[in-house]
């Protein structure tokens, strides 16, 4: 690697900053593009009807030919579900860890595109050329196994990506985040580090993971009857001690849930669960079983209506219904926006007669570091340059003092927004110009073509529903020669509203006669005619603003 | 009062179990019928375009002459809010507290039915002849003033109704809750407890109002610039705190929002609040005091788009903008189903340069006693039936699960739904029968219009839009005259799908026909043939489901 002391680096997100979700951060050196993470986001609330949310990829698009490929850091939906639509308009190498390729196979295998991506199998220790540049890893603790930062190496010092990480010290599967390489890059110089910000606002450590081993342990022996317990299908370190303490308690367990058995299996291929095949029974076989024999391992636990726990909640899943003397453990907190989904399977469940662990005594721990652990990360990589990422930007905010606090100055951290560049020349920093960037909305097939003017339109019939109404006029003479014709949804209840929507078409008769009478008028007078009219017509009556669609027919 | 021993006594609620919000219950005492509380609720998430739900008061309209009164327990929306409605159809007298009269007073006078109602004043002393029913009140500690609980005397004890409440023994108004009025109903003989489950999961007990004093106090105090502080409008022990330390730290207090402003207004003007008339300026007044010698009393502590806290923070209100140097209180913690919003405007707020005070450091207290509280009341009260109102049923559960705790036998616990009644007979109570109950929804001026049917072509429409298809046909010889004329809103960009639509079109025609050459066809049949064939296509090729409006007119 040649040592040029004024190479040019560019650092931004793409995603992932000002909002949770959809990871994707760019490092340049030089001529050398190295994107690290590609994910997806769940929509938001007015986001009506739209299922996915990838970011705007229009600068790697015109850069296509620099780019050396996509660093995974970790095979979460937030930070891979993007690839089948990144690898669609981009030829690049995706580099990552055995379970996290394991899962982005997977994906492509779905979209259908598994034959035309290079997966390049990485570990820990691996060295990566990306064009001039050379990129290693470390290994850190998250709640999926196989997560890794990401370290650029420049001659001014090292851009490190964290990744999302914790600090676990008595880690599930015995993997211990790697503070010695951590320390080494501290040592060496770390010109810029971008770290996970999520928990940037709560005091103290997170938990270690195997303390919810043991809570699992305690709930399975202490019940006398069968155990639900909901989880992150992708969170492997939970099933493991899942299935560990099933194997002391003696209890079978059913895998229940399409991304769950997903994820077993591939695990376990991969071996990154290991079990007693008899273990795991099959769903079906559960009645054959003493109720305090067996377990029951199931998605749903952010009370998602259509997965496994809610059915079973509601006596709507085909081989199992939630029943007296069940205990239900939600291993989970709720994701921000999914408390009141929770709150409703909670009371579902408590009404079908279990007896429920949730709440203050939440079987769970999460897998992001809080304030300490923050400060640690910082200590041990002492970077000049700070760029707190992976969250919403109080979070990031809060991480900013946090390394304040530690003894980073004010003026070397960087609050960005999706696009904002950071420019780092000879070892010093600004914040340079922009690169496009934004929200790619995905509804059904379509990628990016639903936008606001859609989502307005969504809304507002979501509030107060449409309105038809269509006339048939002659060619010229304009006669009168069908409707007005009144067609409503969503607006009112048609069978109680008659008077009304008769009313309503004599508004619209008015309208007509008075545009007929007046010679010389355009189609697009009558329809706003029509439109002012009845919208004025039907708000006094009803307080109520429907959409209002005039089609006029010409014969 | 007749003594008679075979007094038939029935305990039922209309609103306010198994979910939060419209509280109305009932107590009837052989030929009177006694209502506590009369609330609405704000819709739940599913609830498209509707503005409020109020409880379905069939029941009552069938037995309004057996009415002796609605009884309030506090001026709280999810307990008067559904007063003008109510009212509109029974002619009831009102008992309440002064300050409760004060604002439903407010409330009818807007809704034009101030002169037609009978408003009574009633104290913590007051005895009321309900009938030949005797009712009687306490006072009790919640978030607003002037709350109570209702006894409603039979020969075999009474059946008491908590009205919602936690125990603070240093209440900030100084009106401590009357225990020895509680333990005396106690002694003499509680038949029935309706008590508040509200916090029946958190464990512990709910912080004193006062300790919320000190704390905005300190931030007063320590705050080097302007202090806006959002807090709900009717905690008026809140906004009593808030004013002393604005007096003790030499601060004007500016009330942006018009809901704290009514409040106030009315607050004052009864006597809740006390203040020198100097220390409350115009929020216009603000520019000409120094910053650290101002605070800002608003409205919009739940997030709320177009409360006044929000708009300060996006620069939309016209007087008041949220500068650096601001701190803001969020003197509130979410309403389940508020957490995105109030999260969205915290970070409203630090973007626009404030400090935000929230979360692990919430300057707040609930008004609803947590589990050792709710122990306190069954243990002053010692109900020999114990109903948990108030509540999800999680929490009602959780409630019972107390009772059974101190002593009360599981099956003298009713976990009741909307409608269930509780007949009780020479002391022994059992569940009865169930009286009509439900959910009434409110969408501007029209009551109980809207039902399952809207909602879901609202949903629908919300998630994909609509495609209005019309054709127009000659009489009889089912010639085409125009179209079909394909128009859609909220499904896919008109601009950029132009083709789809083209396509659209020609199914639509290929649909006409083959119905036009099987002749003697219905046009039922030539709509669902349109409905389904153009349904398919558009699925194929975007995945998305519009609703699907054909309209044929005939010429």
């Amino acid at each position: 690697m040649a040592v040029d002391n004024k190479e040019n680096i560019k650092v931004f997100a793409l995603g992932g900053v000002g909002e949770i979700g959809k990871n994707m951060y760019v490092v340049e050196v030089n001529e050398d593009i190295i994107i690290i993470d590609a994910g997806l986001m769940f929509p938001k609330e007015e986001m009506l009807g739209i299922d996915k949310v990838i970011p705007d990829i229009t600068y790697l698009l015109e850069n296509e030919k620099r780019i050396r490929g996509i660093f995974l850091t970790h095979g979460h939906e937030d930070h891979i579900g993007g690839l089948p639509y990144v690898l669609r308009e981009l030829s690049v190498p995706v580099y990552g860890t055995k379970l996290t390729l394991g899962l982005v196979g997977h994906k492509l295998t779905e979209a259908g595109l598994i034959e035309k991506v290079k997966l390049v199998e990485i570990n820990s220790n691996s060295i990566i050329k990306a064009g001039d540049t050379k990129v290693t890893f470390f290994r850190t603790n998250h709640s999926i196994p196989d997560s890794v930062g990401v370290s650029v190496h420049t001659s001014k010092g090292a851009i490190v990506h964290t990744g999302d990480f914790k600090f676990d010290f008595t880690p599930a599967d015995g993997k211990h985040a790697d503070m010695q390489k951590m320390a080494q890059l501290g040592e060496n110089g770390v010109l810029c580090l971008l770290s996970d910000s999520t928990n940037a606002e709560k005091a103290g450590y997170t938990g270690s993971e195997t303390s919810v081993g043991h809570k699992i342990s305690d709930v399975f022996y202490e019940s006398k009857g069968r155990v639900i317990i909901a989880s992150f299908a992708s969170n492997i370190h939970r099933i493991q001690q899942i299935l560990d303490a099933a194997i002391a308690n003696q209890r079978k367990v059913a895998v229940v849930g399409r991304s769950m058995e997903n994820v077993v299996r591939i695990a376990s291929e991969l071996g990154y669960l290991s079990f007693p095949k008899e273990q795991i029974i099959d769903i079906t076989e559960v009645p054959n079983y003493d109720d305090d024999k067996v377990a029951i391992l199931s998605t749903g636990s952010q009370g998602e209506p259509m997965a496994a726990l809610s059915r079973m909640a509601r006596h709507a899943h085909r081989q199992v219904q939630i029943k007296h003397g069940d205990t239900v453990i939600i291993a989970a907190t709720p994701i921000p926006g999914n408390e009141t989904s929770i709150s409703k399977i909670i009371d579902l469940l408590f009404r079908a007669g279990a007896n429920v662990i949730y709440g203050q005594d939440v079987v769970h721990v999460s897998g992001h570091g809080s304030q300490e652990e923050l400060k640690l990360m910082l200590n041990l990589m002492k970077p000049k340059y700070l760029v707190p990422v992976h969250g919403e930007y109080r979070m990031q905010k809060a991480h900013a003092d946090l390394a304040v606090s530690v003894g980073t100055p004010r003026h070397h951290i960087f609050l960005v927004e999706k696009g904002d560049v950071i420019e780092i020349k000879d070892g010093h920093a600004r914040k340079g110009s922009k690169v496009p960037s934004g929200d790619v909305l995905i509804d059904g097939l379509g990628v990016g073509d639903i936008g606001n003017i859609v989502l307005r339109d969504r809304r507002l019939l979501s509030q107060d529903g449409a309105l038809v109404v269509v006339v048939t006029l002659s060619k010229g003479k304009r006669k009168v020669l069908a409707g007005p014709e009144v067609i409503t949804r969503g607006f009112v209840y048609v069978r109680e509203s008659e008077e009304l929507l008769v009313e309503a078409n004599k508004v619209v008769s008015k309208v007509l006669d008075g545009w007929m009478s007046n010679q010389g008028h355009e189609w697009s007078s009558l329809k706003a005619g029509i439109r002012d009219g009845l919208g004025q017509y039907l708000f006094e009556k009803t307080r109520r603003r429907p959409m209002i669609l005039p089609i006029i027919m010409e014969v």
